[in-house]
């Protein structure tokens, strides 16, 4: 597909994508689409007669003077689509409705935003964030460091999609700094008894995961079929679940992560629909797990993971970038439709804008895996472009996480997921 | 104090309490306080010039115009104690403003809605809800089931405030039935492989809890001093986290519980306002675990727990009601002003609404335990009033926490906290 607006070929915002978000504009925000270099104003391409082509939205166009996507998520995956698809028409060369933007130079002067000038916002309300642990490789690998090769993964684990509990208020936008957490911490794990010290974190992780939110909620009681799953989830984001690995040994008995992430989630502001994503289908990461799987997370068909290249990227304050990762999202066992099947089988309720995790993407070969922990156990340290060693995250480091499916020309990607470490807050 | 209302004595509403909730009114939601047997509608109240001589509110009547509290609630804890205190002037036999209520009966008629016609609603927009673990005898019988006792309580447990985060789509006001939950359990734990099936929960288990809702929040990376702690917590509630113990125990390793308490948490719906519990503090139930604490934890009074006497009681269908376990507040190694200050110190950030879950409440002695699992180990039953046993919840029973601190006419208590359990749902 080819477009009359100027797209850099390896944007991962090409008109094969169009991804959802919230921008700013005049002090009030409001939902976008971005394309190439551009954010459209959705709330002042509909105010001005843009999707005057499109019936189905008329009885619907509030849900573009919204201050998050919430709305426009709750309209259903059918909608979601017609929007996209009546969206890439109006980008398209040989769009059929060249009056409305192509030929529109005034509306194209006050609806396209260059992405330079967008400050990312987190795109919807969440009300709960939920974060599993389907990155095979990763469980695996984190198990060998905790109970050897033989017990890595626990005996729940081929069965159901592990998950906790994260916390929804401190899931931030790309490109938002967070501050080195402090909290406490067991400087010497060996001693007896075991005392802990009031420190900042000297263990800083990165996560790389993908994420879903959810457009149709259910009903408290009612679950989720595995056969309806996919329908209940708008889009996907990129997300780093930044990680505080010494305040999280010390505190994770018996009931699970608490302090070690709950300072900062960061998330890409884009969310890619799941139909934009639909060609990327790929075989499932190990499709005999499926068979041994229980009925209610038996998904019928077996392309149920992605072909997304991802990438993990660090640079020192002022030092050359360094990519110290690369694997795929097909690193997952389990996907987003299984997920919600299980998160909903006993009854729990789903609302629109909740956040789902996947778990860190890891691949097996060295440099893919999706956190430091992984790459150098705490003790063989990363080497960066610029000479310096990295174990752990130092202060003033900038992690990019990106990630993108297809060809140039073509990309559908998520743009990049940012965040700088600032030096702990003075208490 | 004296109210020219008619007020039960054993009323948890008394004079002293004046806790405050949402009702539905005219097909709206709106602020009320409970007194009583009354609910007074402060919409209502606030609209008739109820409100007319308190100067500071004036600027902010809007607050009782509002489907939760959560407006209410960021005023912050100087004006929620001045609305307090002179609506216990407007119910005072001696009241300063007998114009106001007490001789108008119009205003009488049009806000004073009996409490047997006011539907329970969840008082606040609950953004998070986090569950501590801070009842001590609670870890101590779980970790003596699963460690034995000499490895009962984990290394961390007398340093911090254990937590993990907990569903908050699923908190639902006193009244509420639920489902009984579906989903995954070991028949056989002792199998080899171990194969789980697909089965309605087993082991339905309740945890007495008190929670605190947050009413000023915090910016992200600012933790709150355990000095400023108690201004940000508006109040309490008592909280039934109800537990499905098989599915918990097949699915907790490595990351806590999930989808064993995700189906329903239940609270009270009336807010006992932080203020109101003053008279009943109490010392700390260990009171030489302060001085072990790091600094950031440690609160300058000893006086930190509360005088509340607490109970369970059993309802099977058509049955008699049993009082199964009497308890109290003070079963807690750490206060809500310890919570607010851990939970924050990596720089999570709390949110107006926020709720706080104490973590199980149980005695040392027989027949005080806030579980069932404590009470029977799924191995020696209860036996009901009606003759039946349980080792675990039934179809059918209804479960009832109460907790009421202070005596005869000057109860300052939570009201019931009420579930039924309904059977599980068709799928």
């Amino acid at each position: 597909m080819a477009s009359w607006l100027q797209i850099p070929k390896d944007s991962p915002f090409s008109l094969a994508n169009i991804p959802f978000g919230i921008i700013s504009a005049s002090a009030s925000r409001v939902p976008a689409i971005a394309i190439g270099e551009y954010a459209l104003n959705l709330n002042t391409f509909a105010s001005s007669g843009g999707f005057s082509q499109l019936p189905a939205i008329q009885q619907h166009l509030g849900v573009f003077n919204q201050p998050t996507l919430n709305a426009f998520a709750a309209l259903g995956r059918p909608m979601h689509r017609q929007v996209r698809e009546y969206l890439q028409n109006i980008f398209r060369v040989d769009t059929q409705f060249p009056q409305i933007l192509k030929e529109n130079a005034d509306l194209q002067k006050t609806a396209l935003v260059p992405l330079s000038q967008v400050e990312n916002q987190v795109p919807m309300q969440i009300g709960d964030y939920t974060d599993f642990y389907a990155g095979l490789n990763h469980a695996y690998n984190i198990g060998v460091l905790f109970r050897g090769p033989e017990n890595a993964l626990q005996p729940n684990y081929k069965h159901l999609p592990v998950a906790y509990h994260g916390r929804a208020s401190s899931v931030v936008a790309s490109g938002t700094p967070l501050h080195r957490p402090q909290g406490q911490i067991l400087a010497n794990p060996a001693a007896n008894p075991k005392l802990p010290t009031f420190s900042p974190c000297k263990r800083l992780d990165i996560e790389l995961e993908l994420a879903a939110f959810i457009s149709i909620p259910n009903d408290l009681g009612k679950p989720v079929s595995i056969d309806e799953a996919e329908d209940h989830i708008f889009g996907l984001v990129l997300m780093n679940d930044w990680s505080a690995r010494d305040i999280q040994a010390w505190e994770y008995v018996p009931l699970g992560p608490f302090n070690a992430k709950n300072f900062g989630t960061t998330i890409t502001p884009w969310v890619v629909l799941i139909d934009a994503l639909e060609p990327f289908r790929a075989a499932a990461l190990e499709p005999g797990n499926r068979d041994s799987l229980l009925p209610y997370l038996r998904e019928k068909r077996t392309d149920n993971a992605y072909e997304i290249p991802l990438e993990v990227e660090i640079t020192s304050k002022g030092g050359q970038p360094t990519v110290i990762a690369n694997t795929n999202a097909r690193n997952l066992l389990y996907s987003f439709p299984q997920m919600v099947a299980h998160h909903t089988i006993t009854g729990c309720n789903l609302r629109t804008g909740d956040l789902l995790g996947s778990g860190t993407i890891s691949g097996t070969e060295p440099k893919t895996q999706g956190s430091l922990l992984e790459q150098t156990n705490g003790k063989t340290p990363l080497k960066l472009a610029d000479g310096s060693e990295r174990m752990f995250l130092e202060d003033g480091d900038t992690v990019i996480l990106r990630g993108k499916a297809g060809s140039d020309g073509n990309y559908v990607g998520f743009g990049d997921c940012t965040g700088t470490i600032l030096p702990p807050v003075a208490l």
